[in-house]
């Protein structure tokens, strides 16, 4: 647990979406650790995944657990808040406080549920950079984050690479596969199957999807885990019994696992947002929205790229981040390529990785002494 | 289109589970395809996968579609009609004409649902057996079947070597792993999220949990194809329109496909059938219920068979395969291992394989030379 501050930026601009719809107002909830310092030459943006938030290294108020990257960002860890500025921000379209389809359409003062616009990895990206530019800093020294995180790093990149000296897209994609987008229809179908989603207008119920939302979470994370995790972890090992119960109760562990996974999610996550967060992954298409080829997109960026990925990440594999690597080196762009031997899955960008935590460490740490 | 013949088996005896609890009495759906020649020597028994059924070679009673291996079996096909006595079961448990979860329970005079005993992979073959004996046949030509088909097939060979010439267990596993149960275990939680499931009395109420059923339909469906095949299959391709809508309607191909997959599914399968099947899979573990090692199930056994996986199969992938080959080569038996190059994912066995088809017909053709 470190020192941190909690706070909501409030726009006063309106936000013109991709969609070219208009968020009149919108909010983000932020975290903040460590001190800006005068040059305000050290901030660190870290962008989270898609059931992450802005509690990255602080207790999380609803499950009390540790932060999710609490093993990265902290005193005298890879992401030092003793040195650095760190901002981790809620995304729009997320559930944390920051505007979303919970939030209170000012339109028609009810919960926009799906009345809320379709945002992307873009429309996240620009709303974060105003907040970037409230809080007076002209250049990240580094914007970070894995998956969903990841995307969002990349377009910072391509958005505004004037905006930040380093980039470290960690098992990420600069376009959502097709497996990808038919695991997430899924899980949106799962939500959208419970009778009491009542198209999306839940809350006006008193009610929420949540055995829908914990068969789209339960459907996810097996994604998340490789085949050799599970089998490491789970293989066929009975949960608290000595034989099956030839029935339909979780005799295996993974069942039980899994069961768990979906109903403790419920608890901190809006099934709505969970549509909209997925929605705007299966969108991300850097190649088609700049409407050139990805050694085009990056030609001559002065931003320096780590890119790091998992030989055990299925969902985001590899090859996928080789292709980022190969053409930013194509473009002449400065970049590191870190495949980390790993059979923990796609997970593994949150787990303890020392490699990954080294790699993050010296990367930062070179990026800024070079400017220094 | 072949000529074939439909019947109904109602066993005179009872079936006692391996759960322990026995069916008083059971009834098979099976269809015939050619003609048992007069030394009963020329029968194949093909054993069907999860949401297959008796219909392997005829147009099917209910989707009107052709029979599900009608690439394989018919008139001068590999597993040739003109020559061979085709048998295909409906398994125990399954929902097109042999007892299962929507079958009447005698005792009660009601729809058995949740109330039908647990059946596995090994009660389905006991009860094929009995069919097998019926039709006075003493020794099968071949035991063939893919996936959960596969199982039945390891399960004959073990349970029943003196009764088959031949075992061809194709894309299967010698026990299911807890990557494949996790996804089985999603797909019954969104059956049983379904609030017209009503703890599997549907019928009762005259509704049927097909919201449920068709997202798990989806799930499944995903895993049967590859990385590469949904990628070159449908990529990010649009359906039916220009550019994204912004919105939660189907915007990609391969959305508006599993949606149809999921969709069409419900029509012709039971739910609660699909929650008993998942089961008996993961419930499969050779080891487990001969305890003893795979090699010592299958020692000196007189079988010959012949393995069958595909490379671009991530579901039981070509390791599961090669691990039963090792074993009955260990054990001095007769196997040949046939990993065919193919990037169709799981569903290849069901699609158009030539180099399987060949190997099939070979090895069938192998098997009863020698033997005559």
């Amino acid at each position: 647990m470190h020192d941190f501050e909690s706070h909501i930026f409030a726009s006063d601009n309106s936000l013109v979406l991709q969609s070219g719809e208009k968020l009149e107002s919108y909010v983000l909830a932020y975290n903040t650790y460590g001190k800006l310092n005068r040059k305000k030459s050290n901030a660190i943006l870290i962008c989270h995944a898609l059931t992450g938030d802005q509690h990255v290294a602080n207790q999380h108020p609803v499950t009390h657990k540790p932060g999710w990257w609490e093993k990265i960002v902290g005193p005298g860890k890879a992401i030092d808040t003793q040195i650095y500025f760190v901002i981790c921000i809620n995304c729009l379209g997320g559930c944390q406080g920051s505007t979303g389809p919970a939030s209170i359409d000012p339109a028609t003062q009810r919960i926009y549920g799906l009345n809320f616009p379709i945002v992307t990895i873009a429309d996240m990206v620009h709303a974060q950079c105003q907040l970037v530019n409230y809080l007076g800093i002209e250049k990240l020294l580094c914007v970070i984050g894995g998956s969903m995180g990841g995307m969002q790093v990349l377009q910072w990149a391509a958005s505004y690479p004037e905006r930040l000296r380093a980039a470290i897209p960690i098992a990420t994609s600069s376009r959502h596969t097709p497996q990808n987008i038919a695991f997430h229809e899924v899980g949106r179908q799962a939500v959208i199957a419970d009778n009491h989603w009542h198209a999306g207008r839940y809350q006006e119920y008193n009610v929420s999807p949540k055995k829908g939302l914990a068969v789209a979470r339960m459907v996810a994370h097996v994604t998340y885990l490789s085949e050799d995790v599970l089998q490491e972890k789970f293989g066929r090992n009975l949960q608290e019994r000595t034989d099956l119960t030839y029935g339909f109760d979780a005799d295996f562990q993974i069942e039980s696992y899994l069961r768990h996974q979906g109903v403790s999610f419920v608890d901190r996550f809006d099934a709505n947002s969970y549509l909209y967060l997925t929605r705007a992954m299966d969108y991300f298409d850097l190649v088609k929205d700049f409407n050139c080829s990805l050694n085009a997109i990056f030609k001559q960026s002065q931003v320096k790229f780590c890119v790091i990925s998992f030989t055990g990440d299925w969902l985001f594999p590899s090859s996928e981040s080789k292709k980022i690597a190969h053409a930013l080196a194509f473009s002449g762009v400065h970049v590191s390529f870190v495949e980390i031997d790993s059979e923990k899955g796609h997970d593994a960008f949150l787990l303890n990785e020392p490699e990954m935590f080294s790699v993050i460490k010296g990367f930062i740490v070179a990026c800024e002494e070079k400017e220094s």
